[in-house]
């Protein structure tokens, strides 16, 4: 990619919009006016919020906490968001979003459309340590900006078939982390499926087939990583210009939402 | 007062900053942030929050009506408010608004001052019909712009002292509302002390008392009513005039402080 493509490419990116969410303050203005319409009792029954009281070891949320469903909530329909792309477990605050939409229609007229979860058939990835949930703040992830030998130690450390004990032990594929991370990233199927059946067979050890993993994991990020590097040569400021330039596109489509929303609840005094 | 001098007036009210906390978005980015600072068990421990879902016959509150007090403490905080005019029952709010001060300032280092209570000695003035809460909604106020006739007739209906039936029977002049009121209304103190010595020896009929009532509020509203005549005749969008002049001023203090909160808690990205 030439500069000058890449500066267009800053200012108007082809395909996502992407900005702070703090830096875009109409977020604030939607979720104080679509919190008055769910229950407290509503909120509190999302699943995610009593796992993250579990995480933090707090009986009772802040008020913030609590709010976080309508937050995420505004931050779909500010900008008017049709498909939402989340995790199964995300699935409850899609359905929040469209319960609001339905309560601000029916109480204001017309405003909103229902979105749509978008939730990959595959389900999760399991974080490294096996934790079905994978997160940063848990310490169990592959990241995009790791460089090979990062990568190729979080892999030999990853958690496999516990009951494994010797290369030549049968091991279980189902619900392996190492296998899952075999079929959502090695772009060699023959290979993935020669693995699961040695496995299986207790014909190969975990080293291998976490060596095999690190090796497909790295092709994966490679072009990634060169691109990101290549980019960043060009312009160094490149990661601050897109999310500029999303903040100007995102508070526009924002404007608007903001402006039918005052419009229909009758908060438009002056105009 | 002249034209000039009344436009002068909306331009910059020389003492008061009026303004609609709709029309100032900064007072959500507050509360999006102050909700952090505070558990939904001390908002739930509100008094007045308890008393409004009672009037509103509800079991449980929307997220909206709970985080009231804490918007509350927004409208405080948003413009450096030092000391807050309220009543006796209001008083939580402000004692709210200083913990989140305390709190605020113990995780991001020294950004608000804590704003003082200031609560009339008189404490509150009740309701027409006794009620010891005075609201637009319950009915039972007199308004600032009531007319005269308004006002004769408010007040001849005013709840006095139940137990007594003739003009001849001893009153009590203590919770009395109609002695409140003329306490706190009429300029004339003698004829005051004067009433309650005949009314507490029944020597003087509620009708009496009353009209003395009507009177001395007409007088006390007449002034007001009078000015406000004549300014919407010079100017008959000063009220709109007024709250966009306020509106100007509050919003610049509001960007003051949400740009030192968001200084404080890091949230400063691009500045």
């Amino acid at each position: 990619m030439t500069s000058s493509a890449i500066s267009r490419w800053a200012s108007t990116p082809p395909v996502a919009t992407i900005y702070l969410q703090s830096q875009v303050p109409e977020t604030a203005e939607l979720f104080l006016l679509l919190g008055m319409l769910v229950s407290v009792p509503r909120v509190r029954r999302i699943p995610s919020l009593k796992d993250k009281l579990a995480e933090i070891h707090a009986a009772e949320p802040s008020f913030g906490l609590l709010g976080y469903p309508i937050l995420r909530a505004s931050d779909i329909l500010l900008v008017g968001g049709e498909v939402v792309p989340v995790g199964r477990d995300q699935a409850s605050h899609v359905e929040l979003a469209r319960e609001i939409v339905r309560s601000f229609n029916a109480a204001f007229g017309p405003t909103f459309r229902e979105p749509v979860a978008l939730i990959p058939e595959d389900g999760l990835l399991p974080g490294t340590d096996g934790d079905p949930k994978m997160g940063r703040s848990r310490g169990n992830t592959i990241d995009l900006f790791d460089d090979p030998a990062a990568v190729d130690s979080k892999v030999m450390a990853m958690y496999t078939d516990p009951r494994r004990v010797h290369a030549t032990d049968p091991g279980r594929v189902e619900g392996n982390p190492v296998f899952a991370y075999h079929d959502a990233f090695n772009a060699n199927p023959d290979e993935v499926a020669e693995l699961k059946e040695r496995y299986r067979a207790g014909r190969v050890g975990d080293v291998e087939v976490k060596r095999r993993l690190a090796h497909a994991l790295n092709e994966f990020l490679h072009p990634i990583r060169a691109r990101r590097r290549a980019l960043l040569q060009d312009n160094p400021t490149i990661v601050e210009d897109v999310l500029r330039a999303g903040e100007t596109r995102a508070r526009a489509e924002a404007r608007r939402t903001i402006d039918a929303v005052r419009a229909a609840m009758g908060l438009d005094y002056f105009s």
